[in-house]
């Protein structure tokens, strides 16, 4: 899918908590931010259709949602579709707004995710995140996503002799990139001993293995590829999109130490590219639990089975490592929208890629090929994307 | 898009309630008679990809549940991405399977739809079939859809001299055709003068406009236009699939006897098929409420604006006559499992364009080309899809 979809503009709110910003809000800031991004401009007359992925934590717009965004960001009448694959729902808008493109139906499109989270009280954002999982034999027995990832990780621990200090440097590294970005919301470093000592969810996890809860809102914005240029001079490409699922919930599984739904999807999108694992130059991953960015360098191909905790050991996914991942600060402490993450990731790739992290000490210098790789659930659906300048 | 993308497959469960059954369960067996559909079979290996639409009212599998859906029936690992744009998520999930067609990324794609209503209390549901409104304008200003459905037949009638009895007689018309179908709720007919007698709902709505509470699901099957003849020797081809949006509360629309989005979805189906509404030999259209069936007539262009209620006060949308429209019984009697029923419209209309309707008072004689309109709340989205043999 060589040059066949560009994206022109990125938009992004902060994220956090904004106890006075709904849904709305959120979305329009972070359309507006993609609109002054694409260089030569764009009107907005000339967007076709909208993608939105959301899982509307907290039934805030529980239908036709999508309607509703593309209403208030004063482009009505355009098709918009919400999109929800639970917590990959912004890549799976984004997916969806890469194939109306190559359909021919549609030129310019955009793809955004949006969440509002912190209104809830804890115990409903409890029940609402659980509704990823298998309902009927996870939830209804009582578990939840940080109790079925750490059951996750202890059979990792186990099977391949990965450590808490492994998941440690994880949660480590992705702090310290989010101090450097100004859009994270938890913009501060955090010590191996810090990490160490406190104190447990679910055991292996303690307080840093877990991703905080978010509202934030990002958009971008698809053209098709020969018309990039009337847009910007600095398109980036889509060269693959890859997705797939897994049994929802994780007993179900073969393997419970692999998430298939990411194998399958970064299978498809290096086909797709005509790329290998040692092509990508620097990854976003889905880091909702240190667990999670471990096994995704195991099922993008960045480590062997079981390697993951090497691979973090040896600092080869530290920025000026072999493959810097989460330079963004990921899922841990960039934050974690549930509909918005996907979006979020192309959001910092677009930006790496042109060079315009903004940051010094946070752009991955030159690099040309980037991965985003956004899992639902526990793994019941994934996406990976690859693009390149 | 001359033939590009064929319908090979269809299939759907009895709609009605079925205390017994589960979304997993209506799923599987609206897939398998699907399957079955196909005259020279299908191998489910072939399936490539699955978009399934949702309101997941009452919330059973509130997130990741397209993930479920696959995994239940036995194609695991294939990408599916659940669609939700409240009614018409059906339809929507339908157009995305053909944007994927389209793309060149898939081959073979199932897009299903599968609703469980009936577990719930009806305060429950009003809950949940209001949240596809405009939440902070409607809904919590206490409206739901049937006074703001009523709103829009009331004014309807004052623009347009518009009559009870001219809604009554599309009561009457769907009841009539539904007791024919042997996969529809309400079987039984109803006469005008029962329908001008029922108690009032919301004026001037009585029993006998609203649709139904509905279990239900249906699943079709979609392949590249080369390879349909792989597959089944009676394929129906997609000539046109258009979509819209409008603002989600009524207020804000500029006429509130018009539905915008589905005149701007009919305009794009009825360009992209290069075909005119006197080419329509029949319709399933979308009436959740008796004066929605009569606005789609006008928002189809097989009645000037306005005059809905003439057409069907001269009889033209009868069974054998000009247009006939739900010839199924429709959303009225047929039922409205939310995010089925788009899906369900184009399993009935490739078995009318089939010929095999199987009663044979329904079939529509001699039919080449059909439209499905679906809408999404109260007009917030809308999906417009021609097919034809």
């Amino acid at each position: 899918m060589d040059k066949e979809v560009a994206v022109i503009g990125v938009g992004q709110t902060k994220y956090g908590s904004f106890p006075n910003k709904g849904i709305k809000d959120l979305f329009i800031e972070s359309y507006l931010d993609a609109l002054a991004n694409a260089d030569k401009g764009i009107d907005p007359k000339d967007i076709q259709e909208a993608y939105i992925g959301s899982l509307q934590t907290g039934g805030n717009q529980l239908g036709n949602m999508a309607a509703l965004m593309v209403e208030q960001a004063n482009i009505p009448y355009i098709p918009a579709t919400r999109v929800e694959n639970a917590c990959a729902s912004g890549s799976f808008a984004f997916r969806a707004a890469v194939m109306a493109i190559k359909s021919g139906m549609r030129d310019v499109v955009i793809a955004g995710g949006v969440e509002k989270m912190t209104d809830l009280p804890r115990e409903r954002n409890r029940f609402w995140l659980g509704v990823s999982g298998d309902v009927e034999w996870e939830r209804l027995a009582g578990t939840n996503f940080p109790s079925i990832y750490a059951m996750v990780a202890m059979r990792h621990m186990h099977e391949h002799g990965t450590t808490k200090e492994q998941l440690g440097m994880i949660s480590v590294k992705n702090h310290a990139n989010a101090s450097k970005n100004p859009k994270a919301q938890l913009r501060f470093a955090v010590t191996l001993e810090q990490y160490m000592s406190a104190g447990y969810f679910a055991y292996p996890f303690g307080l840093f293995d877990l991703c905080p809860v978010t509202d934030g809102a990002s958009v971008v914005i698809l053209c098709r590829g020969d018309l990039a240029k009337n847009y910007t001079d600095k398109p980036v490409w889509v060269a693959g999109a890859g997705s797939g699922t897994d049994y929802l919930a994780i007993h179900d599984r073969k393997d419970m130490t692999r998430l298939m739904a990411a194998e399958v999807a970064a299978q498809q999108a290096y086909e797709q590219a005509g790329m290998k694992p040692e092509d990508i130059d620097f990854a976003e991953v889905h880091d909702c639990f240190t667990i999670a960015e471990l096994i995704s360098y195991e099922s993008l191909g960045f480590a062997k089975p079981g390697e993951g905790g090497k691979l973090i050991a040896e600092g080869h996914t530290q920025i000026g490592g072999r493959i810097p991942v989460n330079v963004s600060g990921g899922l841990k402490a960039k934050g974690h929208p549930i509909g918005t993450t996907g979006i979020g990731q192309i959001y910092e790739v677009v930006n790496q890629l042109r060079g315009e992290a903004k940051e010094p000490e946070r752009q991955v210098k030159g690099a040309e090929v980037a991965l985003a790789h956004n899992v639902g659930g526990s793994g019941g659906t994934a996406c990976v994307h690859i693009l390149k300048i």
